[in-house]
C-alpha cells in the first residue's frame, strides 16, 4: 500500500531531464524545446502526475478551507450542541466548495500557536472561533494578520454583550428564547421559576433576561432558583422549591437543569408541574420535556453567509423555537 | 480585511523581475545573479512571503492530512458516540503532526466522489472509514488507488464479521461488552432478558451473542425482547414483558432502549428492576442506568496507530467496560 502520488521528481527522472524543466513545461511551456516538452509531457501522462490542488493554493495562496476548534470532549447533556454545528457546518460548506479542517487546543494560547501554524502552511483561509471573550487574544491576531473570521456566540464581559466587537459574529436569540418559553410556562400559572446558573456568565445572564422580560413585576427574587449545570444539584434545588411552594412551573437555562427540575417534580407526585428546558437535547425528547431548540443548522448557515461575503463586520441573531412536548412519567 | 497572503506573483512585481527569477531564487539560488537575488529576498522580506504547507506539499505530495465522513447530525441518544470518537481523533492527531479534514456526503457514491475530489487535490492522504459493508465500494476504491485507511467498525454480512476483509479496522467487542453487563445484570436475579434491535444488524446480532454465551441454557427466546431503536417501542416491549412476568433484569442493545425499560420499570413501579444499557451517554448518566462505555479514545489511538504504522493490514479490538450507576428514581 504505498502513500505516494507521483511528484514533479518522478516525472523528472522518467523524462531524463531536470525538475526545473518539468516546472517549466507546467508554467511556461514556451520556453522548452519541443522534443523536451513532448518528453515531458509523455512522462506527465504515463505516471499519470496530476498539478494538484496544492500547486493551485501555491499560485492563488487560498486553500478554501475554514478551520474550526473541536474542543475535548467534555461529556453532559448539552455538550451536543457544538456538535451539532460542526455538523451543519460541514454540510452547508461543501456545496459551497469549502472544505473544514478541525483542530485541538487545550487553551486559547495553545489555540492560537495552531492558527498561526494552519495559516502560515497555507491550510486554512477562513475561520470560524466559538467561545470568544472581551479581551480574547485570538480575535486580536486574527484582525492583525487578515484573516477572516465569523464567531458563533457574542463576547460577553460581566454579562453584558460587547456591543460592537468589531467583528462578524453569529448568534442565539437567549433571552428571546427564554421568553417564549416563559410565555408557555404562564399557560399553566402564573408563578413562573427561572432555575439558572450561578450569575455571571454571559449566556446564563441572557437567558434570565428573557424570563424578567416576559415576568415583569412576577419576576420576584423568590422564583429566581440557583443551580450549577448538574442533573443532581438541579434536582435538589427544585425540590427546595417545591416544598417551600408557591411556583407553578419552573423554565430552566439547560437541559441538564430541566432534568434535574423533572425528577424532582416527578418523584414530588407533581405530575402536573410544567418544566421547561433549553437546548432541545436526546435527553429532553426522551423524557417529554418542552425545550428551546437553538436551530444551529440557521447558525451554520448564516455563519457561512458572513465568511464568504466581503462586507464590513455583520452580525445576525437567530431567533430559536420553543418544541412544546408532553412529559412521559 | 484581506484574505490574501502574498504570493509568488507579488514578489516578483515588488522586485521587478518575473515570477521564474522569483521560483529560481527559491529553488536554484546558485542558477541567479546575486543582484538579482538580494532584490528577490528583500522583497521576500518586506512583503512577509512565506514559502507555504503548499509548497511543501507540491513537493512531496503528502499533505499528513486525514479525510473523515461527518454525518448529518441524526438526533437520538446514542448519535453521540461518533462525534466523541471525532473529537478524540483530532484531538490525538494533533501532537502526531496529523490534521483531521472531515466531509459531508449523502450516500456511498457522494463520500466516493467527495474522496476523490480530495485525493486528486492533494488535500488528503489517508483515510478513516465508517460504516462500512460487505461489498462496499469506498473500500474497493481506496485498495485501487493505494490511500492508506483504517475502518472503525468491522464490515457485516448477515450479521457475520468479515473474517478477513482485506484491510485495517478497529472496532468495539460488543459482545464482550455486553456479556459483562450480562454477567452484572445476574447478580439480581438468574432471569436476565435482553431487549435488542430485530436480527440482521452486525452490531445488533454482535451485542445479542455476549448475553447467550453469558446465559448459556438460561437464554431462553421468552427472555429475547425486540424493539425498533425508540424510548417509547422499548418502554411498550419492556411493559408488556414485565405484565407477563418471570424476568429479574434487562441488559440492552443501547442506551436509547434501556430509557425506555427505565421508564418502564419507575411507571410499573418496581425500583428493583435493573436495566443495564450500551454506549453509555449523557441520558444514562442523567437517569442513573448503567451501562457500557465503547472508550472512544482507545478506538481513535488505535486507528492513528494503524494508520500510520507501514504494516500489512492489523486489526484491533477494544474491550469496552461497564459503568454501574444507581438508578434515579
Amino acid at each position: 500500500m504505498s502513500v505516494r502520488q507521483p511528484t514533479v521528481e518522478d516525472v523528472a527522472r522518467h523524462a531524463g531531464v531536470s525538475r526545473q524543466t518539468v516546472s517549466n513545461v507546467l508554467n511556461s511551456p514556451a520556453i522548452v524545446r519541443s522534443g523536451t516538452r513532448e518528453r515531458v509531457e509523455s512522462a506527465i501522462r504515463e505516471l499519470g502526475y496530476t498539478p494538484s490542488m496544492a500547486a493551485r493554493r501555491l499560485r492563488t495562496n487560498r486553500s478554501e478551507t475554514i478551520g474550526i476548534h473541536l474542543d475535548p470532549y467534555a461529556g453532559g447533556i448539552s455538550g451536543v450542541i457544538l456538535d451539532r454545528f460542526v455538523h451543519a457546518l460541514t454540510e452547508q460548506a461543501t456545496p459551497r466548495g469549502l472544505r473544514i479542517l478541525v483542530y485541538a487546543a487545550a487553551d486559547a494560547q495553545e489555540e492560537l500557536a495552531r492558527l498561526r501554524a494552519l495559516r502560515e502552511g497555507g491550510e486554512i483561509d477562513r475561520v470560524v472561533l466559538t467561545g470568544t471573550y472581551d479581551g480574547d487574544p485570538r480575535t486580536a491576531w486574527l484582525h492583525e494578520v487578515g484573516l477572516p473570521f465569523v464567531a458563533f456566540g457574542r463576547p460577553w464581559s460581566a454579562g453584558v454583550a460587547s456591543p460592537s466587537p468589531g467583528h462578524a459574529w453569529v448568534d442565539v436569540d437567549g433571552a428571546g428564547g427564554v421568553a417564549a418559553a416563559t410565555r408557555h410556562a404562564r399557560t399553566y400559572g402564573r408563578r413562573v421559576a427561572f432555575l439558572g446558573w450561578p450569575r455571571g456568565s454571559g449566556t446564563g445572564d441572557d437567558r434570565e433576561r428573557g424570563w424578567r422580560e416576559e415576568m415583569g413585576e412576577d419576576a420576584v427574587d423568590r422564583l429566581r432558583l440557583t443551580s450549577v449545570d448538574s442533573v443532581a444539584a438541579a434536582r435538589t434545588e427544585t425540590e427546595r422549591a417545591l416544598a417551600a411552594g408557591g411556583m407553578d412551573a419552573v423554565v430552566c437555562a439547560s437541559d441538564t437543569l430541566a432534568v434535574g427540575a423533572h425528577l424532582a417534580a416527578s418523584h414530588a407526585g407533581r405530575p402536573e408541574f410544567t418544566v421547561v428546558g433549553f437546548d432541545n437535547t436526546p435527553v429532553a425528547e426522551a423524557l417529554g420535556i418542552s425545550s428551546v431548540e437553538q436551530r444551529p443548522e440557521l447558525v451554520a448557515a448564516a455563519v457561512l453567509d458572513l465568511l464568504v461575503s466581503q462586507e464590513p463586520p455583520e452580525s445576525r441573531l437567530i431567533e430559536p423555537v420553543l418544541v412544546v412536548r408532553t412529559p412521559v412519567r
